[in-house]
């Protein structure tokens, strides 16, 4: 395990590194990609870069609708300023997105740790804090925020097969934090939730679509189906940045499908025998039915969503 | 991946591999435990020999029934046998079982396929084949049987971490049979489930209780509440040696908690930070009313399963 720093010097850098994962997480995808345009409207004066830079950025993943609707505001940004002021206005709208996603980041911490507050022991899935979105996350906000008032006894984290990113990054997030934990592999958290030991599944999400169907990490919906077996709360927290008003239901969210590499190999080590063909969803998606709550940073939602007054401003 | 034989040459030793999961496969750990007894009392004439290899192969596992219906045969065998014939008596009666255990694996192949005559891509879970069970194994010989009948088009295989039985020894399997297949992370499992793509899930199991609950490798539970949410079957595959007379519930079935290191890497790369704290059930157990059909050697039985004709003889 390292803890490494980027240099990203170019929008193409910035999306190689979206796509490879090296940035990931909803939010932070959108704002990273949001500065990939300012950045190379500052370094590349063509008249093509803000195309380029949008649409390169734009198609580095699908599933996530927080980075086409960010790379979508910038582009709206600079088209709208004077031609002197293009690459200011892109970083002033990357700024404005960073800031806005991390006073949702607080704003959903209080309004879940309001909800799951008699919560002692909850179980996450793949990482959801300061590393997947500013501030300090979605999920992983109200996991912090449930700490911070004492009575949260223990986060349960899935490893989050493939790419370990419960493993690597929420295990880390946690232990910086002093929060106390036990790491599970993703299929061993069905039988915990089952024994009892758990008071909410708490998760991030991807995309979520108007009649509350919600896109995460692949294994969400296990979780959900098992949450919804023990009859605990199966909630989902994200920015309204997540929530997609063109998208009616689940069926219509592209589910990035990823090469065989991630899971014939751990830390390049081999998992299985060499050139065996893999089934590999990033994504998966969670019906309305089985979400206990969707926490956003303007209070608990509840589907549809088109009908929540709180949308007004998405 | 590499192939490797063990030459195991004592009670001893026997009993680490079970431990170690070098051995591993509920019928298949109470055959080679068998085997571990009659390996001892022919090396070893001590008076104790019997009561402390019975013992310590017994407790090298704790939730397969299996191993301790096996070694408990094997040693009421050698108390009846005459003093000069005791290792002579524990070799046949290992024998006995391994042939017993042959002849049944066969017999729920041609169950299981006829049951799942239909299928054309089915789910499997962990190894339940040759490196499992005596003969064609018991999930995967059903699986073998169906490809033999050129019906089968793909079957799915999960990874099963922590240990991954299933990307190690199924797809091993698989390819040798030259049965189509592709490999997918655990907690893809639900998703690809969820789509439609899949007819039936099959596994193995562990230990069944008499109301018909299932232990099995960790992660089961979690297949069979996505079948049950999809609507299609959920079978477990198990000789009747694997059904616990004593045993009224899943409640009462004790669920091996194994060490972190399993969790905390893979083939010696780590998966998290070090010292993580883990939890690590290798087993879950599922509800009756989730399980469609238990497939024996005696036929489909349903539960209560002490009310089954077929389980006179068990």
């Amino acid at each position: 395990m390292e803890e490494r720093w980027l240099r990203l010097q170019s929008a193409a850098e910035v999306a190689d590194a979206i796509r490879r994962l090296a940035i990931r997480g909803a939010p932070l995808i959108g704002v990273a990609a949001a500065y990939g345009i300012a950045l190379e409207l500052a370094r590349d004066r063509a008249p093509d870069a803000l195309e380029r830079s949008w649409q390169g950025l734009r198609d580095a993943r699908p599933t996530a609708v927080n980075l086409a609707r960010a790379v979508d505001r910038v582009r709206d940004a600079v088209l709208a300023a004077p031609a002197g002021g293009r690459a200011e206005a892109a970083l002033a709208e990357a700024l404005a997105i960073e800031q806005e996603e991390a006073v949702a980041s607080t704003a959903m911490a209080r309004f879940g740790a309001e909800l799951l507050a008699p919560a002692r022991t909850v179980l996450t899935h793949c990482n959801t804090g300061a590393l997947a979105a500013p501030g300090q996350g979605t999920a992983l906000a109200v996991v912090a925020e449930l700490h911070a008032r004492g009575r949260l006894r223990e986060v349960l984290a899935t490893e989050s097969r493939p790419l370990l990113q419960g493993a690597r990054l929420t295990v880390w997030e946690l232990r910086r934090r002093g929060i106390p934990h036990r790491l599970l592999v993703d299929s061993a958290a069905g039988a915990v939730i089952a024994s009892g030991r758990v008071d909410a599944v708490l998760v991030g999400c991807d995309r979520v679509a108007l009649n509350g169907d919600v896109a995460n990490k692949v294994g969400t919906y296990g979780l959900a189906l098992a949450a919804h077996a023990a009859g605990i709360p199966f909630v989902v927290v994200g920015p309204c940045s997540t929530i997609d008003p063109q998208c009616p239901s689940g069926a219509a969210i592209p589910i990035e499908e990823r090469g065989p590499e991630e899971v014939l190999t751990v830390s390049g080590a081999p998992t299985a025998p060499a050139g065996t063909p893999v089934v590999n969803p990033a994504f998966d998606v969670t019906p309305a039915h089985l979400v206990t709550a969707l926490v956003t940073e303007r209070g608990v939602l509840s589907p549809p969503l088109e009908a929540a007054p709180e949308l007004a401003r998405a």
